[in-house]
């Protein structure tokens, strides 16, 4: 979002901006990730762009377009081989590969995080988690080991951990970020309510979930005869 | 996202398209709105859009930019009066008012959705939460009681409740949203990762955990040298 030395600019979108794919499409890669292994464990070879873009609400110029950002998949009348553009897919999100990641804060969000299964199917390994509660240091969370929060640097080197998770409070959320960067990730994916200053060559994604509902709340309440 | 009787349509961003204001904005006005309660706690009348850009890592002219949709807010040379600009935001985002939330499933997620301050600062009563577990039905969790997902109808139309909260596992989350919508929900916050398929007059946010994971590994995986 933000540099240690702050360089103002017009673009308040996030780093994903850097490249020329908006991140809608992005994300649209995930659900059409998603929906395409649900096919191909069904035992389908193939699949149609109206077929994919229907099962998510989606037109099929819609889907035709996202996956035209990067590159040339299927055949007109044969539609998508579901392995290769999984595969496909998988290359584009960068995640072929195994991503180790540590999660900080192992509250009932951390917990929640930790138990969420979609993590682990796409290839994410949590290899460490820290928290600053003596009761929680030393054990397990889901099978990841939880670690006193004083050993974040140490661990984060020696595990060569590259995407953090936060999910501390608000208060403490910049202090971790700050460690996690000294300490060598890349990226960050923040769930603390605020809004964390990054150095230029660290991602970040933050996800609000009180922003998320007052999105909510926008959409419901500019709609004729809410509730 | 989608109806009953699907209708395609080009456009796949969410219902808050359906405004003439961009998702981003609306975010942003989150994010402003907690910086200015921030802001008036620490005893000041009024905040520049260069200080409260500032401290969000935008530029003075998003912040008007952003604001501009609304209204005309603060006077020039003279800036933003705190209080005037909360109300008004609050009023923007339709969260001036009480809105009664519902929550179904009560797993670690849905623990950590009940026990997120951030709900309940910003003016979300969640009058129940709903379990397919024994165990769970008829306790409390955060000071919100815990009914059989089995009387969901009922109590959602009893309690008046305008919006419902996903957080079952992926399977069971259609099922949950088509029950909440038939019950009179005018919005559905799904953090289930699957796509839901709503009726037109009901509001849509999801937040998919694993997708904005991925969204991270992308900005990661698209940069020189990630770890």
């Amino acid at each position: 979002m933000n540099t240690e030395h702050p360089k103002p600019t017009a673009d308040t979108s996030t780093e994903m901006s850097k490249t020329s794919v908006p991140k809608g499409v992005v994300n649209r890669l995930s659900l059409y990730l998603r929906e395409l292994q649900i096919i191909e464990r069904l035992g389908e070879k193939t699949v149609s762009s109206s077929l994919l873009g229907d099962r998510l609400g989606f037109t099929d110029a819609q889907v035709r377009k996202d996956l035209g950002y990067f590159g040339q998949f299927g055949q007109p009348g044969v539609g998508y081989p579901c392995a290769e553009l999984i595969k496909a897919i998988r290359v584009i999100l960068g995640i072929d590969r195994e991503w180790t990641v540590a999660m900080v804060g192992v509250g009932n969000l951390g917990r929640a995080l930790l138990g969420y299964k979609g993590f682990s199917a796409q290839g994410f390994r949590v290899v460490a988690a820290f928290d600053n509660m003596a009761a929680k240091i030393g054990t397990y969370c889901e099978g990841v080991p939880i670690y006193d929060i004083a050993e974040l640097g140490k661990i984060v080197q020696e595990q060569q951990v590259v995407l953090g998770l936060i999910a501390v409070p608000a208060s403490d959320a910049q202090t971790i970020a700050d460690e996690l960067v000294a300490s060598g990730v890349a990226g960050i994916l923040n769930f603390a309510p605020v809004t964390l200053k990054l150095p230029d060559n660290v991602s970040l994604v933050g996800v609000d979930l009180a922003t998320e509902l007052e999105s909510l709340c926008f959409s419901v309440a500019n709609r004729p005869n809410p509730r």
